[in-house]
Parts: structure tokens; C-alpha cells; sequence
């Protein structure tokens, strides 16, 4: 883990060829702002997903997993909407989504199941799919491949975010390994798009997470591109320990750059520009969590295995009391070596080390001397590194996680998400 | 569970014969407040303990456990500071403790093994056990088996609670199960003290609880007692789902009574007075739990096996949307619906119902019509039941457990315990 200032939506935004983006005000949200976006690839995008590994599933993921096995992962369109979660809807939510996604699929001329549909918002109230669908012809019509298209988009799909997340990379590549075909073009962008400050404790998925790639790709190779990419990145924060029932990350792939991964080489360079594009975009959502005032980069070191480096992370990560402290800019270690001992993990705290900022607090499960002033200072800044050596191994994990303030009390109490 | 209000401390408060109690200020806490105190059984007791489950374990945990295994379950007295927990502090932290039991020991005239040592407070500061040492001599001279030595013990063995927490029990036996030695009685006594507020998810111990009872009973009938008490009573409660590193169960039994537990049905009622006098204080820790507006009677039915019930009560319990839902009286369904979809128990939404106050709110993982206003007015009461029933078997469990308000956030940033 570097100790580099955490990434922040960029000034210069790349597009990717072959997207256009449009988002209005359907009336979804009470608040007026926008809350319905599409994203359109004209000549289609191959696609891979990963949905939430929570139970309670959100209608949008069942539909959208429908499409993308019935079409073996081609996609023309995804329509998002915030403000309604579409969840826990019954047989009803599925038809309200289906409804919207074939109302889409006639005014653009492609089968229902070429429509992707993601919901975010509060769960359990019935989507009003009429607002929707009343203004889908303009939401089409207004559809561009620009700029300010994208940030729309980015925008239209907030709920309790402060800011919108937007991500993107290009990376230019040997013309050998460029197919010969008219317009073969040897760069790659991607773009990514993210939503998400609060319920977020991604698990083998993410919060809303779409990322738009003009590399030419089959599904199944885009599938194994995105996981790895968010097992490290998006699949590594935490802000409160709920995980959603709407988690998603889309990655969808015009094919127009005509750059394709069938080279080791180019294929680990489009991994490495990926990850990059999900680990920004993953400080993104945990620098604008709900009341968060501290960033904290966790690094657990000395595990036997990433499994339990996980455990340990997600522990500390998920225990109030070690929030709290953070929140007060306490170095009060005692909380985190708790943690660390109720976690599951059969570790031994007398090879428990705990590091502030460089500066080591804890020593075999015991005090050490330690200039309590520098530590606090540390932790009193936006972002800090905190290190747990366990002393059983070799493993470790980079995870980032967020402090808990009165603000996110006060954000989820008169809030119903 | 019953819908009745929670058990509060009584005004009357019932002695056990045998017992001794003392409490002063040693100058731990900086208040100057009390935070030390005896408990002296003249004629010794026999006892059985639970500790913490946290692998990361307190210097007088290690210092008792080791002091009841060598002495078989015997005990002569009890000695318990508060502000400071004297855990992360290493092999001097047991030294520490075990000059403050050679001390005692000293005094009263038994083996070292014979003094059972508790602490409470801040982790990883040395204990000044030179000022507890020092206030042994006035300490031991000041006990009395009066109420008011009960109450200054209760007083003395508190941190950030806001109020004792007592409860007890009287018997009345028939005389054919009472010994026929001499000073026999035909009734038996129990009282239990016990501190806590924060730090509070225990798992197969309990915060510090102390039981004394004038029943004549062997350490391993005790134990076995214990257990099944604490299993549905104190392990059934969670305030901030972080486990203490301190928590400790004991139970004293002086034998004054002459009433032993040979008899199956004498068995019977001792066991359930026994889970009586630990159920009241596991409500009366919960509802002064840090910042705590509002307590929630969790009862989650339909289960498959207690496991399950409880992996899915202590997920609910943990969920920071759902206490924060809570603590605005929101009757937001959703969030315990997806807290249950992620537990980790293979629950199928469509056979989930939840209801609020005996309303029915959710059915069959899907909105219902109910009155939310009701919902509301419900959550707003200090005291609320909600109910989860899963839809799988025939197990359930009753759980105990709280909002979370920025007033816990602000007790918990502010102050290092």
C-alpha cells in the first residue's frame, strides 16, 4: 500500500469510442435532481457483471442476469435509475423492471434482454416504472458521446453521494498486436462510473459500478479481467458493513478500439489500466462516505493466508469502537488489538504489532513507548495508514475503510434508503 | 419473549448469607470516583467462571483462571478495579495483578489462589497497583454484610455505565431437600451485580457479572448452572457487537444455606432463579448501553437450529443501517431484510416475513400494507419488539439489543476506554 493521497474524480476525463450517455429528472427522487441515466453502445458492447453476494437480491440484478445469460453477454443499453432500489418488490418489482427494459428495447430496435436495468435507492417501495417509461423516448433521443453526457450520467445515478465517482485510463498499445481491420486504432480508454456512500461492504461484488471499454473482447474474457480487478480494489473498502442487495460492476466493451487481449502482454497492461480505474474509483466511494471525516488505509500484514489477512481487515474495518476512535483522532490501539482477537482468526497477541502512520503503538500484543502527539496528529489528518502485523505469515491485504462520525448517525436516522 | 417492560434495578434487594462487601477510591479514575472493591465470603465460597471469547485476553482473567484451576473452585475473596483494564500490558500486567492477590491474601490469611482479581477500563495502560496495594489494608477493614456494601460495590465496579445494575432472587425449599446440619435453611439467596455499557457482544461469557448465592453447591455443579443461565440470558445481548477482552462471569456460592442441589426439582428452581437474576441484568446492561435511545426485543422465529437464529439476530444487531433506522424510530424494513440476506445462513427471501410491534411490515421478503405511523410511534417508545421469522424450522431466539445514536459516536470519540 502507498502512503499517496488518495484518488479524486479527475479533471480530464478520457471517453472511450463507441458510448453515448444521456440522464434527466423523472421524478423519482422528491428532490427534483436527476435520477434516470442511460448508457447506449450503437453497435452493441460484449459484457461481463458481478452481482452482490447478499440473498436478497434486487429485482434489476435478476432481470439483468437474465439478459446477459440469454444473449451469452451482449449488451446495448443500460438504463439506470436512483431514488428506488427495487427491491424486495416481489414478482411485481421484476415486472415493472421488465417493463422498462422492453420499452427501451422497441424505441432502440434490439431484444429486451440487450437492455441492462440497475436500480438504487430506498428498498422495499414499488418502482413507479410509469415515470420511467413516459420519459424513455426522451431519454434516448437526448443521448450523446460526450462529456458532458458521461457527467450526467455520472451524476443522475447519486443517492446520499456527495460527489460523483468517474475514473478513466488510456493506454496505448504495440500495432502488432492491433487487428488489421479498417479503423484498427492502437489505444485503449476505459471509463469508469461508480455510485456508492453508504451500505457499502462490497462481497465479491461492488455498489454500482459501470465501466465502458473500447477493447474488443469476448465475454468470458472480460468476465475474468473484471473480477480480478475488484478482488483487490472494489472488493477491499468497507464504509459501514452492509453489504447491498444492489451491488453491481458492469464492464462493457465496444470493441471499437479493435484492440484485442489475446496477447499476454497487452492483456496484463488492460488488467493493470483496470485495477487502476477500480481502485480510484474505490476511493472515490470511501472518500465520500456518508459523515466521513477520516480515511483509514488498513494494511494487515504477516497472515497465513489472504483469507484470514480478510478477516482481521473486515473486523477492524466493521468494529464500532475502533470507528469512533478514528472519528476522535484517538490512537487508541487497544480497540483495534480487541478486534483483532474476536475476529475468528486463531491469532496470538503476543506476535500482534500495530503501526499509526509509521509509527509502531503496540508491540507483541503490549504498549510501547510512543509519541501518543505525532499519532494523533496523524490520525487527525483526512487519510492515515494504519499496519497490523500478525506474525504468522506471509500473506497480506490492502483494505480501506472510513471512520464513523455523528454525521452518518444523523444521515441514516432521518434517511430512509 | 414477553412484550413486558425491561427489568430495571429493584428498590429491594435481597442478601445472600456468607458474603462481605467494600468499596473506595484508589485514585485509578481520574474523577476520583470509586473503582475499587471487595467482596470477602468469611468462610470461603465454591465458584465457577466464564470468560471472554476474544483470543486477545486481560492479565486477571489469566491470573483467576489459573487461581480456580489450582484451588479446584475455591474462593476466599474478590478483588475488582475499575478505570483500567490492565489487558495488552504484557507479563508485567500479571505481575501487577498477582501482587494485589498476594496482598489481599496476605491480609485475610489464605492462599494467593484463593483471591480472584477482576478490571474494566482503558486497554494497554499499565495498572497502578502500587495505589491499589496501598488502599488493601482499609479496603479489607471496611467490609460489612450490609446492603449498602452491596451497593458500593455495584457503584465501584462501573466505567462509562450511568447507573448499578443489581438484581436478585429468593427461594423458598422444601425441607426435605435442606441438609439436616445444623444452621439448615429452607430458603436460598441470590444476588447479581454487574458493570457495562459499551464493548458489549458476548460470546460464551459476558461483560463483568458476579453472582453470589448462599447455596451449598460443588464447582462443577456451579459451572454447568452457569452456563446454561448466561447461554439465553447474557449471551443474548449485543450493544456495539465488539466482544471486551475483560468480560468475565462468576458465580459464588458461601453454602450458607445448607440447601444443595441434589435434588432434581430444587435443580429446577435454583436454574431458573439463577436465569431470572442474569436476565435482568443482561436488561439492565442493554438499556443503559453508551448513547442507547431506544432498546429493540429481537425475536427472530422460523429457524432451522439456534446457530442459525443467532447468526441472524447478531447480524441484525450489528447492522449500522439498521441501528441508525433505529434510532430514528424508522420503520425501514429493508435494511433488516438485507442485514438477514447477508448472515451467511441460506435463507430464501420469499419465506421472510418481519413484523414491528406485532405489525406485520414485510411478507414474504415483500412490501405489505401496514401503518406506518403506528410502525413509527412504536419505535419511538423506549422499548419496541421486532420480530424475523425466517420460515425454515422451528428454532427461534430472543435477543437483546439497541439503537446507535451520535451520542454513543460522541461517548466513544471523546473518551479512551
Amino acid at each position: 500500500m502507498t502512503s499517496l493521497k488518495l484518488r479524486r474524480s479527475p479533471e480530464k476525463i478520457l471517453l472511450p469510442r463507441g458510448f453515448s450517455f444521456s440522464a434527466l429528472a423523472a421524478g423519482i427522487k422528491a428532490s427534483g435532481r436527476l435520477d434516470l441515466a442511460l448508457v447506449e453502445v450503437a453497435d452493441g458492447a460484449t459484457a461481463a457483471a458481478l452481482f452482490t453476494s447478499n440473498r436478497v437480491v434486487a429485482a434489476p440484478l435478476e432481470v439483468g442476469r437474465t439478459g446477459l445469460a440469454a444473449t451469452g453477454g451482449r449488451l446495448r443499453a443500460v438504463i439506470v435509475n436512483s431514488g428506488n432500489a427495487n427491491c424486495a418488490t416481489g414478482r411485481a418489482g421484476i415486472s415493472a423492471c421488465e417493463r422498462v427494459c422492453r420499452e427501451a428495447s422497441t424505441i432502440l430496435g434490439v431484444p429486451a434482454a440487450e437492455v441492462f436495468p440497475s436500480s438504487t435507492g430506498i428498498i422495499g417501495v414499488r418502482l413507479p416504472d410509469d415515470k420511467i417509461r413516459a420519459k424513455l423516448p426522451e431519454l434516448i433521443a437526448a443521448r450523446s458521446e460526450s462529456l458532458r453526457g458521461a457527467r450526467d450520467f455520472s451524476r443522475a445515478i447519486m443517492t446520499t453521494d456527495t460527489r460523483p465517482k468517474i475514473a478513466s485510463e488510456r493506454i496505448q498499445i504495440q500495432s502488432r498486436a492491433v487487428s488489421q481491420r479498417r479503423g484498427a486504432s492502437n489505444e485503449v480508454t476505459l471509463l469508469g462510473i461508480a455510485k456508492g456512500a453508504g451500505m457499502i461492504h462490497p462481497q465479491f461484488a461492488t455498489m454500482l459500478v459501470y465501466i465502458f471499454t473500447d477493447l474488443a473482447a469476448p465475454a468470458r474474457d472480460l468476465q475474468g479481467l473484471l473480477r480480478d480487478a475488484c478482488d483487490t480494489s472494489l472488493n477491499c473498502i468497507s464504509i459501514d458493513g452492509d453489504t447491498s442487495t444492489n451491488d453491481t460492476a458492469l464492464l462493457l466493451a465496444s470493441g471499437k478500439s479493435r484492440v484485442t487481449v489475446g496477447d499476454a502482454g497487452v492483456r496484463k497492461r488492460v488488467s493493470l489500466a483496470l485495477h487502476n480505474v477500480c481502485q480510484s474509483l474505490a476511493e472515490q466511494i470511501v472518500s465520500d462516505g456518508e459523515g466521513v471525516l477520516h480515511v483509514i488505509r488498513l494494511h494487515v500484514t504477516g497472515a497465513r493466508n489472504r483469507d484470514e489477512a480478510s478477516m482481521v481487515a473486515r473486523t477492524i474495518a466493521h468494529s464500532l469502537l475502533v470507528k469512533t476512535a478514528w472519528a476522535g483522532a484517538d490512537p487508541n490501539w487497544g480497540r483495534i488489538l480487541a478486534a483483532v482477537g474476536r475476529c475468528g482468526v486463531a491469532i496470538d497477541p503476543a506476535r500482534v504489532s500495530i503501526f499509526i502512520a509509521g509509527q509502531k503503538v503496540c508491540r507483541g500484543g503490549v504498549a510501547c513507548a510512543f509519541d501518543q502527539r505525532r499519532a494523533h496528529r496523524a490520525l487527525a489528518r483526512p487519510e492515515c495508514d494504519v499496519r497490523v502485523e500478525l506474525g504468522r505469515g506471509r500473506e497480506s491485504i490492502a483494505f480501506l475503510t472510513t471512520d464513523l462520525t455523528a454525521e452518518y448517525v444523523r444521515i441514516n436516522a432521518d434517511y430512509s434508503t
